[in-house]
């Protein structure tokens, strides 16, 4: 699927958002490639980031599937919009038993209130990518909503 | 729902297997109760777990939806077991802007292979608590396996 | 959870539209019940409507778990909007072997666009009834939109 | 993905199981292709399918994403297994108004116990085939169980 996006600065936005987002910083993660209706995040190997067995906790991969699956939908939206996550659903298929975990994400429908995307997760394991988790996730746009931080 | 373990060690089985996720440290989470069915996971707001408004991020509200339905499903486990979360989906109903994050899940369907559990996560906001994700998810019961860490 | 509904008409709204569901007379459902953000429909048991092993098909299952949340939903909805299931996950947790299905929803979270349902689905088998599916839905108001049949 | 059946009387197998299910004959619905991991059924529209505003309802959708994954995954499952789904979860992106639905599932992963798998669904308006829903599912392989109708 071939996306336009709305405006020039998609990328600088969703930039600015990751970078607005502490968690990322906390969990080590990087945003690697935004495209219209497309995006890439990686999260290298940390012992603070693993469940009972030493792999990748399911909640770090939850996290990378939900986070590309927001910047991809973001990036075809308003430049005046804001993008929330309604729900998601995700199958975690194997293991993350590896070095490098990698997110891709892209926008299936985009329509005027919710976009649905589809996410999937590779764990890189001594350089072989294998697919450890699929997703699937509806978005909302917030119109004229900012996107930075709300004081509590 | 009454549910009976099947061995009296299961408290301490949740409890070690909670110890040993180093991103339960990471994330500031406290395992709060454990019953036979039912799990409670408490994770108190720290600027590094927020997205971009400031608020948590659905990554951690996605992490305790897991975990407290995996611990759950887990105490009515045989010991010799571990447990893997086979999917799950969650929708995100509410900003989760407050000081406190409380996770809740029980078991509705314990299986010989597959146990079925809803998750619900409040946000407490002043001390008023409400319920910001609701969550169903499928857990997989892996007979005669350890529980502990996989040397990589 | 207490809804109170926008006008005094939902009752007629839900059951005129479920009239028009050419689907329902198909597969012999009858609207058993609808309150402020609650619906409960029933469907007696007919070989027409099983899988291989002569159960309730799973694909019954899952209309009576998206028509009851539909419902609920449409109940609190303003008088001159429609409604559309946007997304619904379903656990399918027994065989549904039995003489009647019955489908009960309730709405969890009423918004201004977007609105979350858990609806249950109970097999009664020789008068004795048991839980064998959940499902989470997320419904769409469409306002000032017709509930009614749209020439093709 | 390519996927090596385990046996040769996997189309047969599939094409008996789908006759069984008497909710196939109801809906009209026919299988058209089946291979190792992949299984196409197809649904004409008729008046007695749709939901208010004539359109197929949802729970046609749902049941088409359902079969064609169940029929993806029992290809590739053994001569003697009987198959179940554990859970689903659709997107109904667009209104399914047109005179044909299509379900195509791929099996995404296939695993010793569990098989995952992803439906399309397509409606055909006036020639047109366009992309409505989408799905991901989670199956379960019975192993030594009879796909054959039960007495109840």
């Amino acid at each position: 699927m071939k996306f336009v996006p709305k405006h020039t600065n998609y990328i600088q936005k969703v930039r600015e958002s990751f970078e607005r987002q502490e968690f990322m910083k906390l969990i080590g993660a990087t945003l690697i490639d935004v495209q219209p209706g497309y995006c890439e995040i990686q999260i290298p190997y940390q012992e603070s980031l693993t469940q009972q067995h030493g792999f990748f906790h399911a909640g770090v991969i939850s996290t990378i599937a939900d986070n590309t699956a927001g910047y991809a939908g973001f990036s075809l939206m308003e430049e005046s919009s804001s993008v929330l996550t309604v729900e998601f659903k995700i199958n975690l298929m194997a293991p993350a038993n590896g070095e490098l975990l990698i997110g891709k994400s892209n926008v299936i429908k985009h329509g005027r209130t919710l976009t649905i995307c589809k996410s999937d997760i590779f764990i890189v394991n001594n350089g072989k990518e294998k697919l450890c988790a699929v997703s699937q996730l509806t978005l909302i746009e917030l119109k004229n909503s900012s996107d930075k931080k709300q004081h509590q």
